[in-house]
């Protein structure tokens, strides 16, 4: 059957968002001709119930892909160097969710209501790069924004949820809190996930810094959105930060464009041409998503929509999503979903 | 002795400002002729003890401010506007933590460490403004900036603590947090100071909402920068975020500026040059303060220090201080230290 009913492999089905992932599959009633679970040595032989059968999650690195028409990565940027070329060697198609191939120039970096078109082609490497999970979101919004007045510049601070560090990332928050309130001293909680106790806490850095000073969570907002916009020229420095929610990123977002901005109620207008996006915007009033109110959902949630005081080209939103469904699992799924679809139409 | 050795009242001395001006005297050894505390009529006749004295809380209703050189209002801007103009035409000098008198042109608008100089001079409207809580540690940083390149535009996000909604915005975390850890439920955790839970989430407004689409904080991050900083024409976009941590305020600052910068180093020299500043930086190492790590200190903290990739005249800046004491009664007893200052200067 090949991409129209494909075979597939989960390679991390056990992390955050591998789990994530399966529960996407189920829920959308993505169609498999058949269902792999794999993962490190550490755990595999464990047994996943899913759907009503269960699984035995497969060993990575004996895993022959000759049998597999995609697999998914989301175990890390080191596995995926590692074994995505194995995989595609052997013939798969690998939807991968790490920053493994994302600035590859063989690789296309997809969100598939941004720059969906590009997967009616099998890409050079047999790799398709899902973006990072604060990337998505501002993508989404600020292409709507970008068809009508040309996107010039942004300037992103984050609000990042815990699960961004994947299930011990949670286990540490509510760690953390938990010895705060039993302890009352929020220094003694350091739990380990995150470089600070993450308890009543914001931590300003996430992911390795680089020479430039900036993390490379920062680099990744900058260069992805470049990417998937097409647009190689766009300004966009970002500030990232680690806050004390279980899940569901937030970020705020000021940007500039070419052409001057009529009103709010026009930015706001913009955004709702998006698919799979809830705007939160009645005139002036405030309005707004929040992370505990849509952590779950499949949408990417936007609010507080304002035209600049001082700059006629100047505006801002704040976005919110749930970073393992909309920034990770979901995109790698609606990516599978369209290159099934465009498979099926080719037949 | 007038305002060498004032006599000093406290209005709001229950309040979470107010406990904190308290402790700040005494820590810092502010010398006063007399003391008293007033408050509302709810509040008035509770017995506070203070450096081994006990204090009746008077009620403001009734409260003679002949008798009173200094007069420190922090009891919100409704009362203030109302009892200001009652303590000035009775003699006393008004330092007033609201936003009542801020933009008064009256009235000036003081950081010690910026337009201190000002407060040589009795203000004609006898009020001398505390600027808001999250203006006070942005201006005192960029102030340093401003002097070597010329600052021509900010752009501001923050991560406000609970403290800043007073004693019951803690104890509503608190509450909230609570709640969801024994319920697991966090929209029925909502306790009320804030607009929606606090605990493990973000709620992206502060203060009441605007024609323009911004708020009322927002604001006054524009309008007080530029009066403090004496720059009318500075550009300064700002979106307030609360943020769920007990005490001390956090922002992201992008800056663009008149004059190039020749590096990251460069600005955290420029930086360290500001009195009572903390800078951690070291090279590209990402280095940063936390409000756990800081609340309680006297002094600014700034962090995550960097020059833009893309422009040559733009950088970065993490800024995190104590809203209660630098955000608030520290700036309000630093304003009173040098008017007494100045007083004795002149005798």
């Amino acid at each position: 059957m090949g991409l129209q009913k494909p075979r597939v492999a989960i390679v991390g089905a056990t992390g955050a968002v591998g789990n994530t992932l399966l529960d996407l599959m189920t829920e959308r009633g993505f169609e498999f001709e058949s269902l792999e679970l794999v993962a490190s040595a550490r755990s595999a032989g464990r047994k996943v119930a899913y759907s009503g059968e269960e699984y035995t999650v497969c060993n990575l690195e004996n895993f022959d892909f000759s049998n597999t028409d995609i697999a998914f990565f989301s175990c890390g940027t080191p596995v995926s160097k590692r074994y995505a070329p194995v995989a595609t060697s052997q013939g798969a198609l690998v939807i991968d969710n790490t920053n493994a191939f994302r600035m590859d120039k063989d690789s296309p970096l997809v969100v598939p209501q941004v720059n969906g078109k590009i997967l009616r082609k099998r890409p050079r490497s047999g790799v398709i790069a899902n973006p990072n999970c604060s990337t998505i979101p501002v993508a989404r919004v600020v292409h709507e924004l970008d068809k009508a007045y040309g996107l010039k510049k942004m300037i992103v601070s984050t609000y990042q949820a815990a699960s961004g560090g994947g299930l011990t990332g949670i286990e540490d928050l509510h760690k953390s809190v938990g010895d705060i309130l039993n302890e009352g001293k929020a220094e003694d909680a350091h739990a380990g996930r995150f470089p600070e106790p993450l308890g009543y806490n914001v931590i300003p850095a996430i992911d390795v810094g680089l020479e430039t000073g900036f993390t490379l969570e920062e680099q990744k907002i900058l260069q992805e959105s470049r990417k998937i916009l097409e647009l190689p020229e766009l300004k966009v420095s970002a500030h990232a930060v680690r806050v004390p929610v279980v899940n569901g990123h937030s970020e705020s977002v000021y940007f500039e464009t070419e052409k001057d901005i009529a009103s709010a109620d026009e930015i706001a207008d913009l955004i709702r041409n998006g698919e799979e996006v809830e705007v939160y915007h009645q005139g002036a009033e405030i309005r707004y998503p929040t992370p505990v109110k849509v952590s779950g959902s499949d949408f990417v949630h936007v609010g507080r929509i304002r035209k600049d005081r001082l700059e006629q080209n100047a505006g801002w939103f704040w976005v919110v999503s749930d970073n393992l469904k909309v920034g990770a699992a979901l995109n790698a799924v609606q990516i599978a979903e369209k290159v099934c679809a465009f498979a099926r139409e080719e037949v």
